[in-house]
C-alpha cells in the first residue's frame, strides 16, 4: 500500500519542525554489505534493518532520505525493500528519495510516476543540468517537492559547479521557482559558500549532507545556513553516522542515540 | 544469468560497425501504457514486448539502449523486465543503460555495481555536473564505457548547457579522458553545434538521440557528426520511431522494417 501523501512535503516539513524541533534527516544509505550480522538471515535484510532503524529514530527524525543507488544494487529484492521502507515511514514524516535524476519529457514523467505516485515519496533530489524542463512537470502537483543539486564539496566540484560560478547560476535559477516546491542541496562545508547560498536563496529549504558526526563545523554551518531561528529552513542529513554507528544487535538503539544527539546539537547550534 | 561481458563496449561497438555497417541504437523506452494489446495479458508484458523487438531487430542494431525510467515506473516487475531484457540481447551487441546518473563515492559505486556487475550492461549515460568524481571509478574496469551528457536540444538547454558555453567546457573535460571509455551524448539537431562538438572531440563516440523518423535532417547531422567515413564513431538513437511504430500484432516486424530503413538511410548519408 502506497502512502497516501495527504499533505505536501512543505507542510510536513513545517509540522515536523514545530512539533519535534528536529532538523535531522536520517539518510537510509542501506548498503547490503554493511548490514549487521543479526539481520542477514532475514528474508529481506535491507527492509528488516530499515524498519528497525525507523521505529527507533522516528521520534528524532524530521525526514528520511533513502538513496536509490543502494536499493538498485540489491536488485529486485532491493527495490522491494525500498517500497516497504517508504511504507514503513510514518505518514507525517517526509520521505526524500535521493536519486539525483535530471531528465526531460516522457522520461522525466516516468521517473515522477515511479517515485511520487507508485512509491509515495514526498520529495526527490534532482540534477538541474538540463534546465527547467527537469522540474516543470514535478510542479504540476503542489504536494511534490525537489531539491536541486546546487553546491557540492567533493574534490571535482571545481570541474563545473565551482567554475565560472555555475553554483550561483543554479541558485539564481532555483529562485525563479516557488520555494514551497524547490529547495537546494548545499553540500559544501565551507561556511562562506553556505552563507553566500543563503543570501541568494533567502526562503528555500537547504538539504545539507556530509556533516553527520563531525560536530566540529556544525555550529558554524548552522549559523550561516539557517533562514532564521524561528524558521531555519534547513535539513541536516546524516547517513552512515547514524544508521551504521553500531554493527551489533543493538544497532537500532545506537542509531536512536545518534539521531537524538544530532537533533540536540543542532538545536543548541541554532540558539 | 548476467551477461558475461567478454569484450569491452568499445570493441563490441567497433565489431558491430564493421560486420553490420549499422550505427542504429534501438532505444528500448518501453512505456507500459504504449504496449500493443497483444502482449498485455502476458505475465511480464514489457519483457515479452522487448524480447520480440530484440529478436526482430538484432540484425540491424549496433546497440540497444533501455531507459531506466520506464522500468522503474513499472515497479518490481519492471526491474525484472529490465534484467531479462538485457540478458536477451546478444552478447556481441552492446547495451547502453540510459540512466543519466551522476553521483560520487560509495553511491556511485553502488550504481556501477547495479548496472555493470549485476545487470551486465556495457555502457551507461552519466550526468557530469559533479565532475571527475562521477566517472573515475567507472574507468577502473576497461570494459566499462559511459556517455556524458554534453549538449541537448530541449528548450531549457539554454538555462545552463548553452549558457556561458558550458557544453564546450564539458566537451573539453571529456577530452581529458580515454576515448575508449568516455563518449558524449550530443542531442542537438542544429548542425553547427554538432560540427563544433566534433572539432572539440575528434575521437569520441557520440550518442545522438532525437532523430528517429525525421529523416530530413539526418544527412546534415551525419556529415557534421562523423569522425570519418571509415570510422564514424557515432550512434544514432531512435526509440519510439522504431519500437512503437505499429501497435498491431505485427509490431516486431514493423520495428524491424524501421530499424532496417534507418540503418540504410544512415549508410547512404555517410557516403
Amino acid at each position: 500500500m502506497a502512502r497516501t501523501r495527504s499533505k505536501s512535503f512543505w507542510s510536513k516539513y513545517q509540522i515536523a519542525w514545530r512539533q519535534k524541533k528536529s532538523l535531522v534527516c536520517v539518510g537510509l544509505d542501506t548498503e547490503h554489505k554493511q548490514l549487521p550480522q543479526c539481520v542477514r538471515s532475514d528474508r529481506n535484510p535491507i527492509y528488516t534493518f530499515n524498519k528497525a532503524i525507523i521505529d527507533a529514530t522516528k521520534e528524532y527524525a524530521a525526514a528520511y532520505k533513502p538513496n536509490l543507488a543502494f536499493y538498485l544494487a540489491a536488485g529486485v529484492k532491493g527495490l522491494e525493500a525500498l517500497k516497504l521502507t517508504i511504507e514503513a515511514i510514518p505518514e507525517d514524516i517526509p520521505v526524500i528519495l535521493d536519486c539525483k535524476v535530471g531528465d526531460i519529457g516522457n522520461t522525466m514523467d516516468a521517473y515522477l510516476s515511479a517515485f511520487f505516485d507508485e512509491m509515495g515519496c514526498d520529495a526527490i533530489t534532482v540534477n538541474p543540468l538540463m534546465g527547467k524542463d527537469v522540474v516543470k512537470m514535478m510542479m504540476n502537483n503542489e504536494k511534490n517537492f525537489a531539491f536541486a543539486l546546487a553546491l557540492t564539496s567533493n574534490p571535482s566540484a571545481k570541474d563545473f559547479l565551482m567554475n565560472k560560478d555555475l553554483y550561483q547560476d543554479i541558485a539564481n535559477w532555483i529562485k525563479t521557482f516557488d520555494s514551497k516546491q524547490l529547495g537546494a542541496v548545499v553540500g559544501a562545508t565551507q561556511t562562506d559558500y553556505i552563507s553566500k547560498m543563503r543570501k541568494l536563496l533567502p526562503e528555500q529549504i537547504f538539504l545539507i549532507p556530509g556533516i553527520g558526526a563531525q560536530g566540529g563545523d556544525l555550529k558554524a554551518v548552522l549559523s550561516n545556513a539557517i533562514k532564521s531561528k524561528e524558521e531555519p529552513n534547513i535539513l541536516i542529513n546524516s547517513s552512515r553516522g547514524i544508521i551504521f554507528k553500531d554493527s551489533s544487535a543493538n544497532f537500532a538503539e545506537s542509531a536512536a542515540l545518534e539521531a537524538e544527539k544530532l537533533r540536540d546539537e543542532i538545536k543548541k547550534g541554532i540558539k
